[in-house]
């Protein structure tokens, strides 16, 4: 347990010092990139309308899980609970992760969540299991696992069953994350990682669940900076395709 | 070298304490997660029997190398020693991934499978160099050179003169892990990676080296909950468009 | 500070031992992987003619910042000096492809790079502050602005804003690294992360810059082993489908 802290201690020293915009160029071995995230990133970016910050640290924070980007993640996960991120929802958040980048991502960046958490006095022992609701609209509920089973149930029974059942019938039900905020995470995933097939689908229910294609957008915008350029062109041609407006 | 050693142990450390679904969930991060580990994936798709745990844990080491994800790596490579896969195997699969994951990835695995080694007392004197067997159909071997060279020959001779002589000519042909098992281990690290379109000739060769196409759909199955729901989603589409049946 | 340099010192502690296809096989978990390495990518890819040492670095680092590769980079890095990368071109190299992969993976790797600097004695107050130069074609200039609009101005007017701002009008301009190297660098980026919408566009505009198909090729050949085969072929594909001739 000694080493692991030690671990987690440097993690957290290492970010303090190499995130944050705030090291002098001087000290920097990129100083176009330290300056560029200081006056575009921060000065610009995170300042912008179109997108809360609350909104933006959610879009950040799944794109750094999913690329476990561990040494940036300790500014990242505290900023959040500073735009208003709850605790309870940022254990959500990194849980629904879990589903869409994999537990391993997840399970690593719990590592600093716990960290994080302990240094802003946020109790372990406070974080209560959140529960599934009641499915509030049964038929499309059946619809949807009908569909499922049409798409994979033959090609890979157990991919349905727990799309069926871990996924569809319990994460997306919980409630420490609004259906809202668990869209924000999923289509930020799938954005982050490229994978563009699943965008059209997810972006369609994100709009149900009250996102506006205009914050759509913007979720794209941020990712451009924090996943790169390709990812977000590559998202940004998935959602012009599907001819939304606010 | 005593750096180096410090930070195996933590590694070996934080894999103690964070992954293997026995951390209370009073000291948890993302109690819910935690849970779904132990109930769903400890729980529930390790012991499905439409895969057994010693492929499921070459699925998965495969999944993890091919992500960088160090942490859990110690946990995963001492599970899949208990789920009978010898250290040579272990071995053979981490330098398989190496060609389909690059070897970076393989390389920082291999500081982590050293450790490994050595806290299960196994001996790094004790392994081998693979060799290549004899190729067993000349004219197969001859024709897969041509079909080679008429894809990539014209716009990256060096990709076809490398996919000739060490992928084909060596590596895949290597005694210390069978023509399956490296169907296994190069059809997961697709999946997890979003390499889409070459899924269907690795699992068509997979399938032509034992592999099962319900071995193939619980594969999958397993990558949705380590690589994630959407490449699972993906790779069942590529696959299901291939109709196969046992 | 002190635990960061503690990390840091793992780190590099770790490559020297990890890397470099000098350790002896009775010391490696994975003795093939460490001979493929010595013989085949240090032996041969490394010694080819068709791309030079110096571009052949570029690549790789790129490769390695954009998956997180941080325990190999440290070798690259320096790897990358003795090849003739100047720091500020390295400097300037992380930075551009912050904007390709994610500023978070260039600021990881920056850590790592301030840390090569240091034990290579280059200065980090000798690197200057690179400097956009003006607009060579002004009327190419607008016509690529006027696609960027055109492309994602209404679905996402930040990522346009953006891209005809911080991207094009401003790091595609600076004078740390040549047009022909930020090509180098990008789609040595594409590749790695498997963008092979973009590989097309980006080729044309390295060819536009002084880059040869053959480089080009060889490219995807060095990449064929530092991101992984699959990855290679893909790239291959978009690339023929182009029908370029030295």
């Amino acid at each position: 347990m000694k080493a692991y802290s030690l671990f987690l201690a440097m993690m957290a020293a290492s970010a303090t010092s190499a995130f944050g915009a705030d090291k002098p160029n001087a000290l920097a071995a990129t100083p176009n990139l330290n300056n560029d995230v200081k006056q575009v990133v921060f000065g610009e970016l995170w300042e912008r309308k179109e997108l809360n910050k609350r909104d933006r640290s959610l879009v950040t924070v799944t794109a750094l899980v999913a690329q476990g980007q561990l040494l940036e993640l300790p500014f990242q996960f505290t900023l959040a609970l500073e735009n208003g991120v709850k605790p309870q929802e940022l254990a959500g958040a990194v849980t629904h992760i879990a589903y869409y980048s994999g537990i391993s991502a997840a399970a690593e960046a719990e590592a600093v969540l716990a960290r994080v958490f302990q240094e802003q006095g946020v109790e372990l022992s406070s974080l209560a299991l959140a529960q599934a609701k009641p499915v509030a609209d049964a038929a499309a509920a059946k619809a949807q696992r009908e569909v499922v089973l049409s798409m994979v149930g033959d090609v890979s029974p157990g991919l349905a069953h727990f799309s069926n059942t871990a996924l569809n019938g319990d994460l997306w039900l919980r409630d420490d994350l609004t259906p809202r905020d668990r869209s924000l995470v999923t289509i930020s995933a799938l954005i982050t990682q490229g994978n563009v097939e699943q965008i059209p689908v997810h972006v369609g229910k994100g709009i149900g669940n009250g996102l506006k294609p205009s914050e759509v957008g913007e979720v794209i915008t941020q990712l451009a900076f924090y996943a790169g350029w390709p990812r977000a062109f590559s998202a940004a041609a998935a959602v012009k395709a599907m001819n939304l407006t606010d």
